[in-house]
């Protein structure tokens, strides 16, 4: 797996203990610790496929000895009808992992699906989708991973390892140039700058302070499209606010370089998907 | 809070290391480590209110000295433009929790306010709306709990607590009589029994049984308005599968007691919040 | 393993490295290292045996190359004498795990067959013993694990999985009735509600508020008869409190279904098994 | 607390998550969140009590503004009808707390009374009772401190803190006395060592190897006796293996210095103790 | 604390843990519990002192009614004699967390000082030091930190957020050219881009590749010199590897702008503190 | 693995969290997922090996497929220029194991080469070389298991199995022999009591109560070889504190069993191993 494997395997031991206090009334007390079986999951719509590892992993983890035969890989197309993953061994193991495996697959599939239709979008301009930090609490890794596989960008992966200065920062050193400078004395040589923008002025400010990146907050496509002249390459233009489904081809099309979305992973539509076991 | 407070704060935890590695590279470069400020969190949409115990946490536990007076409980309404907390504290501590905090808070008001939006469109009906065990990996309890405070019902919380026949448990014994014996003759008397079905012959069985609660899957409303009537209250009867807005309310004027909605956890919107720092 | 089988494994991690701070100071100095050999743990007692995939999983867990052969599987009986599992690979696995699996192995041994030995007594009767949660500190899964191998019932896992309403409950509402139908109308519908009782008037109102199950507070199994009398199978009684060895089978013979015991878990007598290595 | 604050803080969020996945489905749902009330917890026996300030913790964990009054420290003696600890507080954290800080309290005070009650039989002689690592999973450290809060004696902590020659050491290296002499060479300075024999030919042979204590298995009190004459104080003897408490007086006449009591903590009877909530 | 709390909380308990298995048999059994002292930390050498913070916490940790009065604060200068911290509590508690409290603020003091010694050899010229990922396991961002404070820089802090383009990387794609290329489509605008050199034709390849740092590597002084006049402000350069304090001075008046110096995190030479208790 | 399995996995995945967030930019983006290779660690000096194993398990937990040939042991000599393992297997998996692997063997090597070199400064005396716990936090484990492969003595693990007597204890009782007397009546059989003296009075009462070990407080050889003279076997003696590798030789001919050096593990410098993939 891409991902950091002990982290996915910590969150499906926390999933599977979520979901299991000690043993599954019904299974458990049902079906014959012996019995084998088939399983498949099935794609229930068209879109990209994410977190087939770790849907692999949920059943592997609980059971070494399952035999699973993964059909797609993670960032892959699919299509209504298509299977993902087979599956064969124990049918206890199979029931009680289930519904894990779905979360897991179906959060990231949707993910995956909904960068890759944001970026169909703006196909043709110069422009690319990015996510952002409004992450579900636990999740990160695998969500800003999902982004990534359905072809968008990932932003600064956390406080850490990038900078980015907003009026509270501005405001504590009296202004961008003063304030980019002060962190450029004290920050690492690897990590990124860059400055959050209301207006043109400020925009000439953070230019001027040779940010490396700069956000266009909240603006319309029009300001959007000045602000592309006057910075003509100088730095790393990114809108952000504000921009709908509707409003993104616009955005796109103003020659900005970076547009991110939060609802990429903050309202998540999972992506839907069946599990068979017979 | 109501909710296990070394749950929430684990989590807590593992969100905020997810968003610092070792320091806030803008943040602790900045802003003077005293320097003292304001804060609120404001509502930018109506809805129901939910995890603002959690937003509170996130900021104690960064610093137990920072003030914060709670406007709004889980569970209350709120309109656009209503304060949720204020804060009063470092500065740094506001800027470093903003983003974890508001992350929790907008994940469990999207979830409370689509709950309590669900059991608005069937007001008058006997029905009400349940969550299931599509969840996210690792949020289960804040999931669970945010159904809860918007109005809507927990079903069970996983597979230890309570039990639920499909196909492959009802195969593995031969029938759905003597499987629900055989699972009563095993399982614990706290524990209630629901056995899916998926047309009126298995509903008699089913009855015959003496279930608990009994899932009509993926039936039509005139179907489920003949499973009510042939049951006459001899079991809760639950209606799942394919239910969206638009047939909701349809569903529940069929005479069902129960309609599980798996889109209140697994495809959540989250509700818009603003945090603002002076 | 029917048990959570990460839950097991944290346990059995936590154990074994309050067993090992970082080598074992006798066999890792004095054992070579690739030095062979066989094991095997045999029953000094009659009983029911409990928690051998648990004790396999202390040998796989230090190497997953060690074989073990299981003669006999949870919940089997066992007598003095007979074996239980045999054990071949490095000596110095053996040693280092033998202490830890046999804390694991006795203790559950000696749960079920407390457990089968309760059932034997009460056998004929229509009762079933229960466990409660007067269980042990980061062991409640296995306990209650123990108590179904022997063939006992598990009563509610925890504080969240069922309702059991005691006097502070009552109080705060102002009656067993009120008190029941407000916790109706929150509570989810897959969950069960127990009503305590120490007297026949509160036994009619359980009864009137329909509870699903009833707890008969140490009541002298005379008043118990007549509890049943008047129950009349409109809920499941449960007896509990002040029973002992001595007055259980008496407990039983008033007809109540469950007689519930806390000593299951909260005074385990240890099953005695030996490991030999040679 | 003398006890590690870290160890025991763990074990009880453990407990309680055990005991609470998400809500208390009956106090959270009944009892006003601000209801304030008294609680007291009260022994139903003549003992020694033990894990006091672990039952404290698990109230204050929950609720730091809880008051929390002890009469009694771990330790002390303590009749029935006597109160330990008095609370006041919110009624629903007592109720939340109750049965995991019993089940905390009455298990180390079982073991600390009985370990008080070994030695009471053993008044008067030159031996001392000790615990052994029969201990139970995760809970290891609390029992061991019980142990000697009851005044019993603490034998090794665990395999890494002393040495401990059995058969299988002993035969790797071809004798006792190479044994030891080859473990000294390569142990730590502040380590122990004993050496396990079955008769006297062995016994001499410990003792020309210099062992800092011998464990004398399962040796008649007569044969003991020779031992501790041989022996001359020329090493520390301890007796081990089948003592019950009929046979424990007669042990501790021979004139040995230790008798380790494997069921100290592997047969636990729990304290009786009532927790009183108005 | 600038540092996340909850990292060096854990790490802390996991030193306290490894310390203390269940009580400190000194202290504990010689010490009355409500013994109170008064103690302090001294420098025992001159320096920078850094985790003052940690070492506090220690102590709060495990009693939060301490009283810690700090002299110093991390960064700070400090000299032989001088205090760092008084503390004025019991005593039990200070002989207990003593330990561990300089063993953390003794290795980050010995690494601020060590970068700050570095610091000033160079001083005078445009290069500054930075640090490695060359870390031990588990102390990552006490080290990156203590860097910092010491007054040298950060470089990337991990393998997620910023790219390090070796040998293998650019065989895998087929030159320095094609592989930023094929990295700067995939990677994030946030992220920097670092190539790896060992000659002069390899950093016209990087720069003509736009990489935003380039790694001088093992290169001698003269060799360097003329990779900054190559360059011409174009990229950052980095020398690294084979530097000593002998050769430092002469790599940073080379004109580079970062020296990367493993030593300062893999071979940390402990900064001398004395803690007194009276 | 001699040392404790589960703390070195865990050490290590906690490793590999600091170095991965979520995926590594530079070799997930360019590495073919399936590109296979060959690798090898190879001594860059000449010393003692240590944390093979550690080092082998760093890249089996990352891929379970990977070969690895260990051609040296821990505790082994190595020369410069000498391969310690070879691999075949994953590029990326190598790439991205790479340093965390470094860092664990070459802080293990440094450890126990330093060791070595300790103990060869006084072969041919009576004296051995011990650590201290003077440890970095969550090492303790990996730092005395790397001391005793490099021919070294581990002193006391922690606080709890061993008593070491300070000014603060004595003071607390009144004398070395009241202390010493009071926690022999209290302190287990197994455990080791050694005293810390300033002078030869002090000594003379150590003696007089028995302790098993005395640590004689920065005394010069001297006044140690006095000490010497006068406990004429009755102790183990133990020289500590401002001892350099200059006079180590004195000490050690002074005629102490033990001494006891904390550079061993607070100033570790890192033994020089390189890996090259291919």
């Amino acid at each position: 797996m891409m991902l950091n494997q002990f982290y996915v395997d910590d969150l499906i031991k926390t999933a599977l203990k979520e979901d299991i206090n000690y043993i599954d009334v019904t299974t458990d007390l049902l079906i014959p610790q012996n019995q084998e079986g088939q399983g498949r999951m099935m794609a229930k719509a068209d879109g990209i496929v994410c977190g087939v590892d770790a849907a692999v992993r949920v059943f592997t983890l609980l059971d070494p000895e399952i035999k699973i035969v993964k059909l797609k890989e993670d960032g892959d197309k699919v299509s209504y009808g298509e299977n993902i993953i087979t599956l064969s061994g124990k049918t206890a193991v199979m029931l009680k992992g289930e519904r894990t495996a779905l979360n897991l697959i179906q959060h990231m599939s949707g993910i995956a699906t909904a960068a890759a239709h944001y970026m169909k979008i703006i196909e043709g301009t110069n422009a690319c989708i990015a996510d952002t930090r409004k992450t579900l609490p636990g999740l990160r890794p695998l969500q800003k991973y999902a982004v990534w596989c359905g072809g968008a960008k990932n932003h600064r992966y956390n406080l850490s390892d990038a900078a980015m200065l907003k009026d509270n920062h501005i405001d504590a050193v009296g202004g961008i140039i003063p304030a980019v400078e002060k962190l450029r004395s004290r920050i690492g040589h690897m990590t990124k700058i860059e400055v959050e923008v209301r207006n043109l002025g400020e925009l000439e400010e953070a230019l001027a302070a040779e940010a490396d990146v700069i956000m266009l907050d909240n603006m319309p496509p029009e300001l959007m499209k000045e602000a592309v002249k006057i910075t003509a390459g100088r730095a790393v233009l990114e809108a952000s606010g504000g921009i709908t489904e509707e409003t993104l081809r616009a955005a796109a099309e103003s020659g900005v370089d970076i547009i991110s979305v939060g609802a990429l992973t903050h309202s998540v539509k999972a992506f839907d998907i069946s599990m068979y076991i017979i």
